[in-house]
């Protein structure tokens, strides 16, 4: 334990560096503020993000795409054996049959379920899912809002239905393979000639599907579905950002490519989509169907399941032709 | 312990007993014939029932109702101190947050939810939902597809995507009242009453929601919400059937009157609904937006969350118009 | 379809059948009376079964064991990993803290757990678990008993706490080997030779352990712990029955051999012990501990966790020494 | 924005008060060293604190504290319909039975539980539970060791089998009441006139239960029983940290008196046992049966429920005489 003497010539000293540290952190901070990432451009209390850009104009855009009446359903089906990140689980069970007292011999069953139910399967992202240290969209502190009984803000049953424009960018086949490569990541360069091949252009408020051919391990090689994946990177995501979508869907467990080629990153696409500019991601998509049957364009129908406080969704999206 | 001989004395006037309940079930039994209702009458293997009614052309239909591009969510949130029967439960809970590895600090939560999923909240029943005595839906029995891990038969994944038009029936504005009386029975004049009024008629496939006004109890006196409610009775359920519509909705929690006039029945409107008919429910519907805007008719469209061997679903149809 | 008057002649001619049928039925339920296993010895209504043979007397027989004050823990930690059988599953999550109020900074940590926690890692098997056809201990028939908010007869917490004198046959030891074969059926002559070997004998409501050395494998090779394992025959079986033992236990998963070298019989020892004579099961133990220490004889403690309605309990016995 | 120069000036500015500050700090500091409670008197590494206590030694004394071998479940049923705090919850459902090949006709039930299960009904708090700010017993700091997977720190599986001597306070009976009047606060002069009278004396590594007579309140009127209750206060607290003993039980559901006198006050007795000494709470005993019986000296025998990494164990502790 030093005196309180030198304690106090410490202090002095400390003093020295400090007024040098100030004058570098107030310039580094001029230099940051072109990074000032919020409050978001729907203001400062806005819950919402990129939902925000699906109005009654763009539903009814969305609405005169359907000429055909087909209907895809996009997500899959939540069963045991589905690849699962880390320990998250997913359970079902039937309980015994209950019997209602009456003379017509009523009898009905429940279902239980358990699970990290808006992380696994087909999964919708929310605003309050990942952050950027503790700060998420909106630069909301996530010490104040993530609460054990639920989000207090951000919580996925602020997003509201999403009815929209779709687009399905179907790189696979623009690369020519059923299947993107392990770990492949999709540039915006890929984007604009898949949009150049399928004759489309995206407009502010779409969703947009990425087709990787991953999917197509789904529930055949798990293992090799979740070490890594083919996906965006942080080019082919800021185009997005820059083209004002409302969602970014794939065939892959991310959405972005896993891992980042550069590896000091984890998750920046999650971060760059979600935190910054208040897009969803829409995660373990089957896009298979669509691709088979070049949909391209299509109304892209979701409601996230309004778990008050939740930080994301299951649940099917349709695409409807 | 009877003798032998004495047993065989027995038989022999149980037989004599026989040979006259012979006679008597087997007339009985064609009394009966007249009530057999199953295979269904989409075939003895089909499992999705009345959602079968939804084509491409009405698909089409529906799509054509929407003008506005205005879209209502008649679901309700999820959240503690809802309204439950009996011990189901809901549970909802964020836990500690993930760190990803990386030097862009991205952190995550997840949700961890758990509870009687298709039978909680806002909910639509599916045909393994409810029966009569062992036999379900087209007759399957309960006692060979309803398995611990999930119903082998029945299963709401089964259901797909319900687009479709909707109606909504204001029976509480018919009867001039906000919230009709507790346990009052709509019968089939209510609904053909309203649908003059509304200047509306039901389509085969259409989802017909109920406006009993009752919804306005949720979770503000959630004891009198559950002890009964108004609904619709037989008389209106077989109109319905009638109609060939596809699904019944309200904004009570069992769509059908509780308890029903007749003491000696429990949850007979479901026996007919889905067991007979293959006719789905959506029960806690929010349908009070609805109402107030007089939004008659629209596009109805859900996507059951495909759990694989679920009962029912939650979730939050919407009504597009 | 039959005519009325050939239905009449049939059934006069089942009455033939009948007569017969019943002379021949009487006879064999003169056969079956030796086989007849309910009431059981502790009365028609008894839910304890050999819970009864702990008296006062026993506990202190069990408590004069106790001479050096050592205690061996012998059920394993339930953990992400741990081997499971079917899709049973097991999750602990840490939910975000909670703060409370004041100027002493509180702050509580809780844990949410969901899994079939009377059947997953060390588990004991209560009465209420597993039966012949519809009929558990005593006779109860599980169409009346188990009901989806649990049992309401047999349910785990009729046990009470089990404070007995517990034995550890060192099966394996007595072959000369680590772990015995898979599949290997423990006979009644391996029970009475390790009892010779370990100068001991089993006395009426003793809880008595089998070590196999199988217990091994746990979260080391769980397939081949799971696939098959050395147990207890149905004649070891018996013997431990006619020793009027309170509790079978083992560190393997199922305590009896599997599968049962009469491939026709799925967990006949199951239902010798619960069934037919009320002993519990004790599975997925840590016996390796006591065998180490050739701790042979010791004061058995165990509390079912009282789950009201439950099947089986988790939670670790000791073996005080 | 201040410009670069005036900042300069401001960090001068700073320094002043920094150098002042640092003097200040330090001073206090000194002053705080007298209320430095960690690293813990068992190490800094020790994770299981009082239980420490226990030695072989202290199992004997316990073990000879049998003499009549009667047992005593201090724990209650867990059920619907016991009071719970806050949105935690407890289910438990029996699935569809499953049936096992073989001619045998075997047939079994499994459970499906889920809860916050170290925290309802009778619950051991361990060392993970709760803490002062960050930091918990021996300064474990939670923002390291609070995982969304478990604790990695004082996880009740560290605890281990607790067998030791138990003693009963009959404050109640002390004070001339079947319950203590609402939120009495216990005082140390409280526990020395019961000890008195009781004429007994607590022993280092002691169990300690407190008879409040607030039990009686269990499932009788949960609201009365949740809002507040008698129990120990920060006096009788420290007595029983003086004593050395190893755990405080009592049949409320907090074991301290709440609210606290002190309002500002949250769950400071919680501080003061788990964080600062180690020592464990045991809440919603059943003591009724020990008090009527005036048990009060007797074997106290616990194995937290060892779930790897949980906060805390469900359970029935027994108390053998």
């Amino acid at each position: 334990m030093i005196g309180l003497k030198s304690r106090t010539w410490f202090s002095a000293m400390v003093c020295v560096a400090l007024v040098i540290l100030t004058f570098v952190v107030s310039r580094t901070a001029q230099g940051q503020q072109a990074d000032r990432w919020y409050p978001s451009r729907w203001g400062a209390n806005d819950q919402r993000g990129a939902a925000n850009r699906i109005t009654p104009a763009k539903v009814l855009e969305a609405k005169n795409l359907i000429t055909r009446g087909t209907v895809y359903q996009v997500g899959r089906t939540y069963e045991p054996g589905m690849p699962m990140f880390g320990t998250r689980h997913y359970s079902l069970r039937i309980p015994q049959a209950f019997k209602i007292a009456g003379t017509n011999q009523a009898i009905y069953h429940d279902d239980l379920v358990s699970g990290e139910l808006g992380q696994i399967g087909t999964q919708f992202d929310g605003l309050g899912h990942l952050g950027i240290g503790d700060l998420f969209y909106n630069g909301n502190n996530r010490t104040e809002f993530a609460q054990a009984d639920g989000l207090t803000k951000l919580g996925i049953e602020n997003v509201g239905p999403l009815f929209t424009r779709g687009v399905l960018l179907d790189i696979a086949r623009y690369k020519g393979v059923a299947q993107l490569p392990d770990t492949y990541e999709i540039t915006a360069a890929d984007l604009r000639a898949a949009l150049q091949r399928q004759n489309l252009e995206i407009r502010p408020g779409d969703a947009v599907l990425i087709h990787t051919g991953w999917g197509s391990l789904w529930m055949k090689d798990n293992t090799k579905y979740g070490q890594g994946s083919p996906g965006i990177g942080l080019g082919a995501a800021q185009f997005l950002v820059d083209e004002e979508v409302t969602l970014v869907g794939a065939d892959n467990w991310g959405v972005e490519v896993f891992p980042n080629p550069n590896t000091s990153l984890g998750a920046p696409v999650h971060q760059l989509l979600l935190a910054r500019n208040g897009i969803y991601l829409h995660e373990n998509l089957n896009t298979a169907d669509l691709a088979r049957d070049s949909v391209y364009e299509f109304a892209y129908i979701f409601v996230p399941l309004p778990l008050k406080g939740a930080t994301g969704s299951p649940g099917s999206p349709i695409a409807v032709r």
